[in-house]
């Protein structure tokens, strides 16, 4: 069991440190954890976000724990040394394509969201966005026309096959929910969208028992607004579904609790909370490590197969919840040392 | 005072009928409107759904007033003939690069909203999306690629003359309202967003007393849930604008009442409500003619700086509203013709 883990920057490496204890605690046979710089944190020792040592860690692991990325001091710098690329980076070099973003209110946090709480506790869904493909990883650049002016561009596409192996993951994560899957696009603007949304259909004569709607992006964004609860999974591409999961995160109200995981074919994954770098709080003990021992948790289901653990993290955590363990981000007193306690505690 | 009136498809003959009526009851000097076809209905009379003689009206007319398109008949149409090109089109020939979409909440009707009633109380803001450019009218397409795999692409981008006329339209609001103008991009995937956000910097020096900040698409999603009245005018691209004013009209809640303006440079300009065709309820009178009515308002004071007769029609719907005239959208009983006659009574 070899994992690779990326603190990154910020708050990542107080997070991911309880994160790390709770793994041990679970005495895994043969764990292992290598470290590896990312962000920030990578390109002040080393000079890129990502260094080819990264790398290499990632490609001999199973599985990677990640923290988070993200650094003021870095953002002067030319965009391809910003912390961000290392995520951009990792999900390219190691073939991560498929995000699972699960979105749930947990009972008794229905006061966390703006959202009326009626509405909110019916929230259970599934985001899954295709993270490899889309304007993200096309073509690029600013030019100068020939007119002398300059001009911003980036290049939108999705193959077939891409837009394919993302529909098989939606279609067999719906199977094991409630059955409903909803595509969302802008097939009325884009060719790109059109492309994903005939491939949709095409790859729906699998999958009989998992009914396949589509959705307008700008619809979706109104219907997660009013009416969250009406999703069971949503697939969609890689710049709505960066817009959409967040939107859906904010509509769960506790960000300091939700994990992701961005699986690669085969097993391996990387897995992290959404929450970002805070730099504001960071090194202050002051942190949720919540989202990152759930991530953890995901890490053992996805890339692991190792349910009974991943449900008994995902136990403990729930437990230390309901007895009233909360960080400020839940508005709590929590540290980030005292939560990783009481979540090992009820381990 | 040439004013075009594309009623369009579902229920916007309906809600556009009351809002010609509000029109002439204010017995305007030298009011003279014309109808044309757009949409579902200029399809089936005429083989395109923007068809030239309606565009001919369009340039003889000093703004237009738009109920809605879309069709379910028209739904299996190449993208050329469906409803919808009818607007894309129009913004196109017309010029009209700047959508103003107000979202302010009406007092009293806080409740139709899925935000809690004290985050949704503080929304006022004004999204200014940007209508002309962007992923929406690059060069697009399927091809099949040399090893035989379709692929769906458009080619996203934004001119430094695009984004800097739209900068105007946006600092210019700002300076009419609370002075914060936050552009909304994601500069640190796209480089139309970086040029996009350069342009805007550029153009802030010409407005000292406009306070311009910068978010990424995602952060705006989710502060657009989590805290809506922290944003005074939010500028953005054509796509992202898509979706966040979309999300924004449904914080607010009532639908039935938003209005917009698409202005070209100069004083011609397109006023629509933000709602759809909705032909489940078309043909039936149980359409909302509201926010057609606030978008003849729009109108006046846009393209003919009337702001008299504007506020008038403004007071009209505010009194209507506040004496209990609400159509089914907001939970009330009132029919279309049964609003028209409580905004005219009011005037
Ligand atoms: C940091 C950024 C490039 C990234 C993205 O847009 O994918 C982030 O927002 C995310 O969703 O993981
Ligand atoms: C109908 C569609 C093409 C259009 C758009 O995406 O611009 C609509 O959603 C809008 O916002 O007016």
């Amino acid at each position: 069991m070899k994992i690779a883990v990326f603190a990154g920057d910020g708050i990542g490496p107080e997070v991911t440190r309880e994160a790390v204890r709770v793994l041990h605690a679970l005495d895994l046979p043969g764990l292992e954890l290598t470290e590896g710089l990312v962000g920030g944190v990578a390109y002040k020792a080393m000079g890129h976000p990502l260094p080819p040592e990264t790398i290499a860690i990632a490609r001999a692991s199973d599985a990677i724990l990640f923290g988070a990325v993200g650094d003021f001091d870095c953002d002067h710098l030319e965009r391809h040394l910003r912390p961000e690329q290392a995520i951009l980076g990792l999900r390219k070099e190691m073939g991560f394509f498929a995000n699972l973003r699960p979105a749930t209110v947990f009972q008794g946090l229905e006061d966390l969201t703006s959202l009326r709480p009626e509405v909110a506790r019916e929230i259970d869904l599934l985001i899954v966005r295709e993270l490899n493909g889309d304007v993200y990883f096309g073509e690029k650049g600013i030019r100068t026309l020939p007119d002398g002016r300059r001009q911003g561009w980036d290049m939108m596409s999705y193959a077939e096959d891409e837009v394919r192996r993302i529909a098989h993951v939606a279609f067999k994560a719906a199977l094991g929910r409630k059955g409903r899957l909803c595509s969302v696009d802008k097939a009325n603007v884009l060719e790109t969208s059109q492309l994903w949304r005939d491939v949709m259909i095409e790859v729906s004569a699998e999958y009989p028992d998992v009914e396949l709607s589509h959705m307008y992006v700008d619809n979706a964004a109104m219907q997660l607004v009013k009416n969250p609860g009406q999703f069971d999974v949503i697939v969609t591409g890689n710049l709505f579904g960066d817009i959409l999961s967040d939107q859906a995160s904010m509509c769960v109200g506790s960000i300091g609790l939700l994990a992701s995981a961005s699986l690669a074919e085969g097993t391996c994954g990387l897995y992290e909370p959404i929450h970002g770098s805070a730099p504001d709080i960071a090194g202050k003990g002051l942190a949720n490590p919540m989202a990152t021992i759930l991530s953890a948790a995901m890490l053992l289901r996805h890339s692991f197969g190792l349910e009974a653990p991943a449900a008994r993290i995902e136990a403990a955590v729930a437990k230390a919840l309901a007895d009233g363990i909360k960080g400020g981000d839940l508005g709590g007193s929590h540290g980030t040392v005292a939560i990783g306690d009481a979540v090992l505690e009820r381990l």
